[in-house]
C-alpha cells in the first residue's frame, strides 16, 4: 500500500464479477507481459473461485494434473480432456496440440489486429484467440462481461476488433497544486493519483488497479498531466521524466500507454533556447533529442498533446507560423519511434468583446483548421472538441469532424461533468456520447462520426482517428467522486471500442459488474433502480440547466450552478443576448454569424432555418422571441418554465427511487449516492428558479400552469 | 534598510514640506519620548534647510550660540532673542523664562488635553503650546502644514484638539497569505508592510515612515491583522505577541497605538478550553490571563477588534450567548489596563434566500444591537459601518448611529477602495466622507454624525466615540498603489480630526504638502489640475458605476468591475430586482422590509416616501418603473444612460487634464497615475456600455438622445 490511502473502491471489476471464469478449467497459451496479466488475472480469479489454471509455453515442464487453484505451467497437451476455457495467442508457429484442437472449432484464422480477439464455444470448450497479447487481455474482459453466458451454450465464432485505434483518457492533473484550479483541473475526486503537491505520488497498487479498470473497459491511452502545462509540469518532458516512465512501467501491464501533455515553449522554457519557432533548426535540433531521449527511457511512448495559442498557452502564433507547421514540428520528432502529437483544435479569441455580435466563437476551430486540410503529417492528430463551443450540455456536433478530409481527427469528449453537474448530480453521459458519435455529418444515410473516426471509407475523411476524453478519476474512494460517475468511464471506453453499442446496454454491463446480482438481496431492484435513475439523467440535467442549447449559464470560474448573465458580458465569446424579446445567438448566414455556413448540406440548411432547425438546438443557431412556437408545440418561454419544473421534479423522484434500495447494495455506496442525490435535488431546485425567475422577469410572461416563479 | 526595498514615496511629508520650518531658530521644550520626536523632526528640517534648534530640560548643559543646523540642548534663558519658533510642553513645573515669556503672549491656560495644542504667533515669535507630548507632535505637523504662513504675520491665539478621541485604521493584512484573499485583504498597494509569507518583515524603516505619516494627517491607533482572524494570525495574541510588540515600539514613535484583531474562538484554538462560552468562568480567566500577558509586554497596547458571528467568524450565538455578553467578556479582561474592545456590528445573514423579498441585510445590525443598547461596558466600542450594506459608493447613513445612545460606537469607512475602484481609479473620497459625518440622524437644525461621535450634547447618543477606516497602504513604493489614493489616507485622518474640515481644504493641504510649489514648473497648474481631477471624482465614479444607490453591481468574489446581475442571485442579500418593469429594492413600511421604520423622524418619513426619497438614494429604498421621474426631471433608465455616459466622458476629460501636467511633476509619478487613468477609462466604458445594455435589455427603452447602446 506504500503508505498510501486504502485500496480503492473495485469498480466495474470486483471479484464477484471473476466467479464465472474463477470456477473453470483454464489454459493460457502465449509469451508476452500481457499473457503474463492475463494468466495473473486468470489465476487470481481461480484462487478467488475453485477453478484450474494451466499454462503453456517457455519454461513449462511439469506435466502434473492441476489442484484447486493452483497455478503452474504445464507442457502442453495434458490434461486436455479436463479444460473448460482456453486463452491463446496465435504465434507464427504451429499451437500446441490442446490449443490447436480447441482453436480448429472456430474455424476461423483471419488476422485480428493487435487488439482484436475472437470468442467461440464448441464442444464444452469456450475459446479466445488473439494474434497479439493486448487482444487476449481484452478477450479475458469480454469473458467477464459475459459471465456464466460465456459457458452455459454453444457460442458462434465471433470476431471482437475496436473500431477506434486509440482509446484514450486526458488527465488534467496538474503536478503542483494550482493556484485556481488545484491539483487536478476540472477534477472532481479529490487529488491526482499521480501527483500530490509538486511531488509524484508512486502508488503502484491504486495505480495498477486504474490500468486494469482501463483495459476492462478498453482505454489503451492517457495522457498524465494537464494541457495547460505550467512551470512545473513542463519538465516532466526532461528533468522529471522518470516520473512519466515510472507510470508507464505501471500501466503498461495493462496495455495502456503513457502520453505527455508538453508546452509549445519547451525549447525556451527547458533548453534556454532563445525561440520556440517551428522553423528554426535548433528548436527542431532539441525537439528531436528531446524525443529520442523519452523514448529511450519509454520504448513505448504514445506521443505529445498539445495545447497551443489557446487560453494564453504559448503556440506557433507567437512567431508567425501556423498549427501545421506547429503540429509538424513535433510531428518529425515523435516519427522515427512511432510516437503522435494529439494538437488541440480548441484555439480561439478569449479577449473578445462581448458587444461585437459577429465574431463567433462557434466559428473559430473550423476558420483556424480548416484551411490547413492536407498539411498536417500522417503522425498528428487533431483533436476536436465534439461541439463547437466547449462540452456544454448540448451542442451540435462540431463541423471540423466533415472539414478535414486529409486530417487524422480525434473527438474529444469530456468524461469529467465539468458542465454536466460535476459528479456531484447523476448524469449518464453515454446516451449523448451515443448521438454524437452516430451524428451524420452529410446527413441521413451516410457515414456517422464514429465512421469518420473509424476510418470506414466514404465521401469524406477517411484518415482515421481516435475517441478522447478528459478523465474524471482522482484519489476518491469511489475514484469519480460520485459512484455513478464510474458508469461515465466506463462507458467511454467501451463506446470507444464499439461506438454501435446500445448505451442502455452498456449500463446494463456495468450494472452486472459493478453491483454483482450474487451480492444484492434483490438484484432485479437494484437494475431497474439504476436504469430508472440513470438512463434518462443527462436529459433530466439538461431540463433544469440550460434550456434548447443556449449553454453557459453558469457561475464564472468553476461552473458549478446556474448564473444567467455569469457569461454574458465577458470576453469569453459565449453569450445568450436574452433581453425583455427574446433570447439566443444568431448564427445563420442570412442575419447572423454565418456559422451555419461551415456546415455541409443538409445541416448547412437544417440548422440556418428556425423552422427546421431541432428544438434542442433552436437557441444555438437562432435568437427567437419568447413567444416562438416550438415544434413541441410549446412557447419558448412556456418551455423554459415547463422543462425546469419537470426537470426538478424527475430529480426528486430519482432519490425516491434510490431510497428504495436501502438494505439491498452496500452501505456506503447507497449513503455516499443518497448525499449526492440531496445536492442535486438543491441544486436542480437552485437551477429552476434562477432561470424562471431570469424569464420571467426578462419576459413578462407569466407561467400558463400558474406555478409560482419568484 | 534591512534588505528590504528602497524607501517608499514621501507622501505628504516630503522633505520640502519642512522648508519654512527647518529655515527658523527653533526651541523644543519638554521631555518624554514624542518631544524626542517633535526635537528630532525639526531637528532633521533644520539640516536640510538652514535653521537652528536648541532644547531645553533634563541634561541641557550649554550655553553657547546655535550653528546653523545644529542639534544641541540649550540651558534655559539662552539666545532667547533670536528664537522664530518655540514648541513647548506646559508641564506641572514653571516654564522656563524663555518659554514662558513666549507662552504668556498667548494669554491662554486653558486644557489642551492628552492631543491638543495651541498656536499663536506674535513679537515675531511663533509659539506651539501643549499639555502632553502628542499635542506637541500633532502641533508640529500643524506648522507643516501651515508653511510660512506660520511666520509670515501675527496670528491670534487658536486651540486645536482633535474632535474624535480615536482615528484608526484597520489593516486586513494577514500573516500568511490567505488562498483566496492573499496577503491584504481587499488590499490594492501591493504586500502587507508588516508581514510577507507567514513571517513578520519587521522593516522598521517603513514602519516609522508609515507611523510619521499617521502623526501627519492626525491618525494615532491603528488594528495590525485582518479582522477575519485565520488560524496563523490567531497566534500574534499569544506566541506571536513579540511581533506586535515590535510594530508597536515602532509606531510609538509617532503616538500610534497598535490593536489587535482576535478571534472569539480563542480560548478553544490558542488554550486547549472546550468551549469560549462568555460566561464560563476559565474563559473568562483564559481572557485574563491573556490580556494580563500582552499588556507586560505593550504596556500601551490598545485593545482587541473583533469580528464575531459573521461571515463563517465564530462568535457568542454558538454558546446561546448575545453580542453584549460576548463583547463584555473582552472587555473585562482589558479594562484594568484601560484597553478597549472594537466590537463590529457587520452581522448579518450571509446565507440568504434570494427568493425572500423580506429578510433584508439592511435591517441586520440594526436588528442585532439596536435592543443591546445599554448593555455594553464602557470600554466596549461598537463598530458600525457608515451605511447599512457594505461600503457601497452610495449607501444612506446606518441608522444604528441614531439609535444607541447608550453605547460608544465607532463608525467605520473604508479609505481601502473596494467598492470605489480598488486604488485604479482616481476617487477622492472626502467629500463622502464629509457628507457621512455632517449627516443630521434627526434631521435639520439636529446633531450631525460626527457629534455623536464627538460626543456633542443633545438628544440622541452621547457617549463619544471614533472614527476608523479600513487601510489602503500596502509595500508599493506608492503606499496606495495609485499616487492619488495617498489623498484619502489624508483626508480620512484630517476629518477624524475635524470633521468640519471643508474636502476641498483637505485637498488643498495635501496638493500642498506633497506637491510642493518649490518643486514644479507650474504649481498653479498643478494645484489646479489636481482639484479638477479629483474634486468631483467620487460622483463621477458613482455617476459610470451603480445608479441611484442600488450598489453591489460588481464582480462576485473581487468586487472590480461591473456585474449587473453578479450578485442577484446569491446567498448574500445583495439584490436589485430589475425586471422588464422595474428596478430597486422596496424597504418601505407600507410594502417593503420595513428598514425604512429605522431611522428617526424626519428621515422615517423622508426615506418612506417615493416623492421625497432623494434622487440618489431612490433605488435603494424603492422599486421604481423605469418611467418614474426623479427629482432631476429625468427617467429612471433615462437618467441610467445619461449619468453612464457623462461619467466616461468625465475620465476621459480627466485624463486629458493630467496629461497637460507632462514636464511639471516627478515624471514617475505622472506615468503611475497616466497608466492607472488609462485602465479608469478603459473600465468607466465597460460600466457604461453593460449597463445601458443590460437595462436597455430590460425595459427595451431607447436613449432619448439616441447614443448607441449596445
Amino acid at each position: 500500500m506504500n503508505g498510501e490511502e486504502p485500496m480503492a473502491h473495485a469498480a466495474w471489476l470486483p471479484a464477484e464479477a471473476f466467479g464465472a471464469l474463477g470456477a473453470r478449467r483454464v489454459l493460457v497459451h502465449g509469451e508476452g507481459l500481457l499473457v503474463d496479466t492475463v494468466f495473473d488475472e486468470v489465476a487470481g480469479a481461480c484462487a478467488g473461485h475453485g477453478g484450474q489454471v494451466w499454462r503453456t509455453g517457455v519454461g513449462a515442464e511439469s506435466g502434473d494434473a492441476p489442484t484447486a487453484g493452483a497455478v503452474r505451467p504445464v507442457a502442453g497437451g495434458s490434461a486436455v480432456g479436463a479444460v473448460d476455457l482456453v486463452l491463446a495467442l496465435r504465434g507464427p508457429g504451429p499451437l500446441p496440440a490442446v490449443v490447436a484442437r480447441a482453436g480448429t472449432t472456430t474455424g476461423d484464422d483471419g488476422p485480428l489486429g493487435d487488439e482484436g480477439f475472437l470468442l467461440a464455444r464448441a464442444d464444452d470448450v469456450t475459446v479466445v484467440l488473439a494474434d497479439a497479447p493486448a487482444g487476449l487481455l481484452y478477450g479475458l474482459f469480454h469473458l467477464v462481461r459475459l459471465g456464466e453466458a460465456a459457458f452455459d451454450a454453444e457460442l458462434p465464432v465471433r470476431r471482437h476488433r475496436p473500431a477506434l485505434r486509440r482509446r484514450m483518457l486526458d488527465h488534467w492533473d496538474n503536478v503542483a497544486v494550482h493556484p485556481v484550479m488545484g491539483q487536478v483541473e476540472r477534477g472532481y475526486a479529490g487529488g491526482s493519483i499521480f501527483w500530490r503537491d509538486g511531488a509524484a505520488r508512486r502508488d503502484a497498487p491504486r495505480i495498477r488497479a486504474y490500468g486494469r479498470l482501463l483495459a476492462g473497459c478498453g482505454v489503451n491511452a492517457i495522457s498524465v498531466n494537464n494541457v495547460n502545462v505550467h512551470a512545473t509540469e513542463a519538465r516532466l518532458l526532461t528533468d522529471r521524466l522518470d516520473e512519466v516512465a515510472w507510470i508507464a512501467d505501471a500501466l503498461r501491464l495493462y496495455g495502456v500507454r503513457v502520453h505527455l501533455s508538453v508546452t509549445f515553449a519547451a525549447p525556451v522554457v527547458l533548453g534556454d533556447l532563445p525561440t520556440a519557432d517551428p522553423l528554426d533548426e535548433k528548436v527542431r535540433d532539441w525537439w528531436a533529442t528531446t524525443s529520442a531521449q523519452v523514448y529511450a527511457r519509454i520504448p513505448d511512448f504514445g506521443g505529445y498533446l498539445v495545447k497551443a495559442d489557446s487560453e494564453g498557452q504559448p503556440g506557433p502564433f507567437s512567431y508567425g507560423r501556423d498549427h501545421a507547421d506547429g503540429a509538424n514540428l513535433l510531428a518529425e520528432a515523435l516519427a522515427p519511434y512511432g510516437g503522435v502529437v494529439h494538437w488541440r483544435a480548441f484555439v480561439y479569441d478569449h479577449r473578445q468583446d462581448w458587444r461585437d455580435r459577429f465574431t463567433d466563437r462557434a466559428r473559430a476551430a473550423y476558420d483556424h483548421f480548416a484551411p490547413l486540410d492536407g498539411r498536417f503529417h500522417d503522425n498528428v492528430v487533431l483533436q476536436v472538441k465534439f461541439g463547437p463551443l466547449d462540452f456544454q450540455v448540448r451542442e451540435p456536433v462540431s463541423p471540423v469532424i466533415a472539414a478535414m478530409p486529409a486530417t487524422r481527427l480525434a473527438v474529444e469528449l469530456q468524461v469529467t461533468q465539468e458542465y454536466t453537474g460535476q459528479q456531484r448530480h447523476v448524469c449518464y453521459l453515454g446516451p449523448w456520447w451515443s448521438e454524437v458519435l452516430g451524428f451524420r455529418p452529410w446527413g441521413p444515410g451516410e457515414r456517422t462520426v464514429a465512421d469518420v473516426l473509424a476510418d470506414v471509407p466514404g465521401p469524406g475523411p477517411a484518415r482515421g482517428g481516435d475517441l478522447v476524453a478528459v478523465a474524471n478519476v482522482g484519489d476518491d474512494p469511489y475514484w469519480c467522486g460520485h459512484p455513478l460517475a464510474q458508469a461515465n468511464l466506463y462507458a467511454f471506453g467501451r463506446l470507444a471500442w464499439d461506438p454501435r453499442l446500445d448505451p442502455g446496454a452498456v449500463l446494463d454491463e456495468w450494472i452486472d459488474l459493478t453491483f454483482p446480482p450474487s451480492t444484492s438481496g434483490d438484484p432485479a431492484l437494484v437494475r431497474a433502480t439504476l436504469h430508472a435513475v440513470m438512463d434518462g439523467s443527462w436529459r433530466t440535467y439538461e431540463r433544469y440547466t440550460t434550456p434548447l442549447g443556449v449553454g453557459f449559464m453558469v457561475r464564472p470560474g468553476h461552473h458549478y450552478g446556474p448564473d444567467v448573465d455569469g457569461y454574458e458580458y465577458t470576453p469569453w465569446g459565449t453569450y445568450h443576448f436574452a433581453d425583455r424579446d427574446g433570447v439566443g445567438v444568431d448564427r445563420s448566414r442570412a442575419t447572423g454569424t454565418g456559422f451555419t455556413g461551415q456546415y455541409p448540406p443538409p445541416w448547412s440548411q437544417v440548422y440556418e432555418s428556425r423552422e427546421h432547425c431541432p428544438d434542442e438546438l433552436l437557441l444555438f443557431f437562432h435568437h427567437v422571441p419568447y413567444s416562438h412556437v416550438l415544434h413541441s408545440g410549446s412557447t419558448v418561454v412556456q418551455h423554459i418554465y415547463d422543462t425546469h419544473f419537470a426537470g426538478v421534479e424527475q430529480v426528486v423522484a430519482m432519490r425516491e427511487r434510490w431510497r428504495r434500495l436501502a438494505g439491498t447494495i452496500d452501505p456506503a455506496v447507497y449513503e455516499r449516492v443518497g448525499e449526492r442525490l440531496d445536492e442535486q435535488v438543491r441544486s436542480a431546485t437552485e437551477w429552476r428558479d434562477q432561470l424562471n425567475t431570469y424569464f420571467f422577469r426578462k419576459s413578462g410572461v407569466p407561467d400558463a400552469r400558474g406555478r409560482r416563479i419568484h
